[in-house]
């Protein structure tokens, strides 16, 4: 009668070995959180459902997970007020009746909430990463899951382009950790803003944005249309198109774009938005020029990213050797804090996507060797004398940092061999009578074959020994 | 209009100070838990309530925080049949009609599930370890939370009692690292088992383990009314009442205890099991003896954890210096994963309480200094040209591991000065046009007061100086 266990669908078990190379990855990126300064933060799991609905559009309203109130969730409601037709029901309505909690959709709003609820203990600029899972209740398939890790990195009270700087350093440094090729692409919101102006549908900037975002997946031709069934005129899609076009260095994008931005379009419209977000770009390249960064880094007018709260800088990172979408992006947003009562609070960040990294790093290989297993020796149990006379030797190694096993059971050679085996632990030490009347420990190397003896007290030779 | 931003009652924002402190318990445990080969695993927020349902008792059931089916949750039901009376319903029926997951109520129940899920990919002995939150919708209270840590460290599929002695030695050493001095209590359900068989009512142990187990707290007396309230008889107690009154040596209480489940009791009944459980509290007690422990570890026959699921050891750790509940603790147990279909997996692990050795470290003032802040340097940012500067310097540190910051926006030296205090960073650099001449940089220490100017290439000159 036992029941066949199983998971929600969307969600994962990780075992030790998938474990190991995310916290490879996650252990990467902190570090080098923590060298420029960043420190971490925890927020609960749950959330109000008020602090989440309204901020992911109508869409994410739909996705969030919601958590039945406890106690008698069901009672004093009069269902018949939400019977919609048949034995259909408002589902949206009788859930706020029932579900006063919800999970956390993403790190960015919780951040927002925190800033607002903690701004009298936070030191602004204030500097925060959060890793933690968020649930989407998407449907789930190949590479989407309904939980799943963000590791976001912002920095808010700041509106100096230096922080813009600092993440592309951060994120330069970290894939160069993992060492991971990447191309940096950088656009400027308000430049997005400025193309709106001069087209002559400032209030389109949204549908101007999202369909320049498919510049690279669908080409010019499926842009210009999606745009002229958004209401744009020809006229206005013509004052785009050289800007889909353009190519060159990024001064020569930057110079272009003024042109356009300062009256030069088909137009003839000028944008004071758009020749600002020209200038904030220039000045970031400047900084980054000044600064150096190993990877490639572009401007890219087209990149544009769906979240509507951005107001600057936007970026996004590509993997060069592996395809696959963004492996992380961000940006500036001047507002995020205002929704929950503290405005002109002007931030960025950007938020690496773990699942995504550690597919390209299992694609190219990049995991390093010994992973697998964290133990380093495995002392066979020869018996209940022989295993007090290694326990000592495990203790010393264990107190030096070395992880060492001692095989519980004394069970059969070839099965504590073949769990060293099926473990990968790269050192086997089998002690028995000899070996302790000498006062000796054997080491073996599974490896190479290696075997030596070792006084059982000179942990320092043994250490060496075991590299 | 703006929402005053809260989060649900019970659980907890951790800023940076609270996370620095609550990482380096977690490190620590888990640099324990590494060297003895134990690995980590993560298993979903959400489990199909199906795996959570009736492993926690009829109360568990109540504190599960449910989640609502996503999509169109509440059609398709005939409330009425679920109407008592009124306008109550039978909130316990209907959202099993509306709810199939549930938020992971510890980590044991879904370390069975793991295990059976995945028997055929895991090498056994199997030794894991597992930090990860857990939620109960208990009332909420000073200590007790809606959200919180559990650090679980089991191995599973080894009945060797070397185990218990490896999860004492790991016990001894994550609390002599964070150097507090505990009490470790050992006792063993068979022996709890055999007390109820001697007295005749070896189908009320747990009625007389739970009575047993308040003697600490109430007394006496109150354990003797209880197990007359639970139905036991004055003789039945009076053959209990010399094990509660039971002092002396480990040695001393198992000879006494031998004596009793041997025939020497008032009922004059013998207890094959409760013998058995004599035998592995002394082969453990040898064991813990020969591996040498820095705690103190005694025997406690009155120790006897409220779960049932024990068969064997049983663990309760205490802070000697600071008056609280038990700090970790745990047990064997020979059937977790039967439920699940997996029978005959004996296992042991042991459970830290994370929030309680935070308030034990809290009220002892054990935690290191420098947590606050991990930045040791500011570079305060004196205009452009300068900032460029020392961009470079930064670069150099943050590559050697060294947390630095520069402060973003050119603001007014106090400022930037107040920055540096607020987060306790311990140096402050100030590079101005003659520092950029010489090409130098000046450190500051700020708690010493002594300055002293370097190369600005001279990053390991630097890195001695910030020590």
């Amino acid at each position: 009668m036992a029941q066949k266990p199983s998971i929600p669908k969307g969600t994962r078990d990780f075992g030790q070995q998938e474990m190991a190379e995310r916290n490879y990855i996650f252990d990467t990126i902190r570090s080098v959180f923590k060298t420029y300064g960043y420190a971490q933060i925890d927020t609960p799991a749950m959330e109000n459902l008020s602090t989440l609905l309204g901020k992911y559009g109508d869409e994410g309203d739909k996705l969030l997970f919601r958590i039945l109130n406890s106690g008698d969730a069901f009672s004093g409601i009069d269902y018949e007020s939400f019977r919609t037709e048949g034995d259909a029901y408002n589902s949206k309505a009788l859930s706020l009746k029932v579900c006063e909690k919800g999970l956390r959709y993403d790190l960015t709003v919780p951040f927002a909430r925190f800033v607002v609820q903690h701004q009298n203990e936070i030191s602004f600029p204030f500097k925060r990463y959060q890793i933690q899972p968020v649930w989407r209740a998407d449907r789930p398939q190949k590479g989407r899951y309904r939980e799943f890790y963000q590791c976001d990195v912002d920095v808010i009270g700041s509106k100096s382009q230096v922080n813009e700087l600092e993440l592309v350093q951060i994120i330069d440094r970290v894939f160069k950790l993992l060492d991971v090729r990447v191309l940096i692409k950088i656009n400027n919101r308000k430049v997005l803003t400025g193309l709106a102006e001069i087209c002559g549908f400032p209030d389109k900037v949204v549908d101007i944005t999202v369909a320049i975002d498919k510049l690279d997946k669908v080409g010019l031709d499926a842009v210009k249309e999606e745009m002229l069934g958004k209401g744009l005129t020809p006229e206005a899609v013509a004052v785009l198109e050289p800007v889909l076009l353009l190519s060159g260095t990024d001064a020569e994008k930057i110079a272009a774009m003024r042109k356009l931005m300062g009256g030069g379009s088909a137009s003839g419209a000028v944008s004071e938005t758009g020749l600002k977000g020209l200038d904030e770009l220039e000045e970031l390249f400047g900084l980054i020029d000044a600064a150096g960064i190993a990877s490639d880094v572009e401007i890219d007018l087209s990149l544009a990213r769906g979240l509507n709260y951005y107001t600057g800088a936007i970026f996004e990172v590509k993997a060069l050797d592996f395809a696959i979408g963004s492996i992380c992006g961000g940006g500036r947003y001047d507002n995020l804090t205002g929704i929950f009562g503290l405005p002109d609070m002007s931030g960025v960040g950007v938020s690496f996507g773990a699942d995504r990294i550690y597919d390209v790093l299992k694609g190219l290989d990049k995991f390093p060797a010994g992973l697998k297993s964290a133990t380093r020796v495995l002392f066979a149990n020869m018996g209940s004398s022989e295993l007090l006379y290694v326990l000592s030797v495990a203790r010393a190694l264990r107190e030096a940092g070395v992880a060492v096993e001692v095989y519980p059971d004394s069970a059969k050679l070839k099965k504590q061999f073949d769990y060293a085996d099926r473990k990968s632990i790269p050192f086997l030490s089998i002690n028995g009578e000899s070996e302790m009347q000498a006062g000796v420990v054997q080491l073996k190397n599974l490896a190479t074959g290696e075997q030596k003896a070792f006084s059982k007290d000179d942990t320092a030779a043994i250490l060496a020994f075991l590299g």
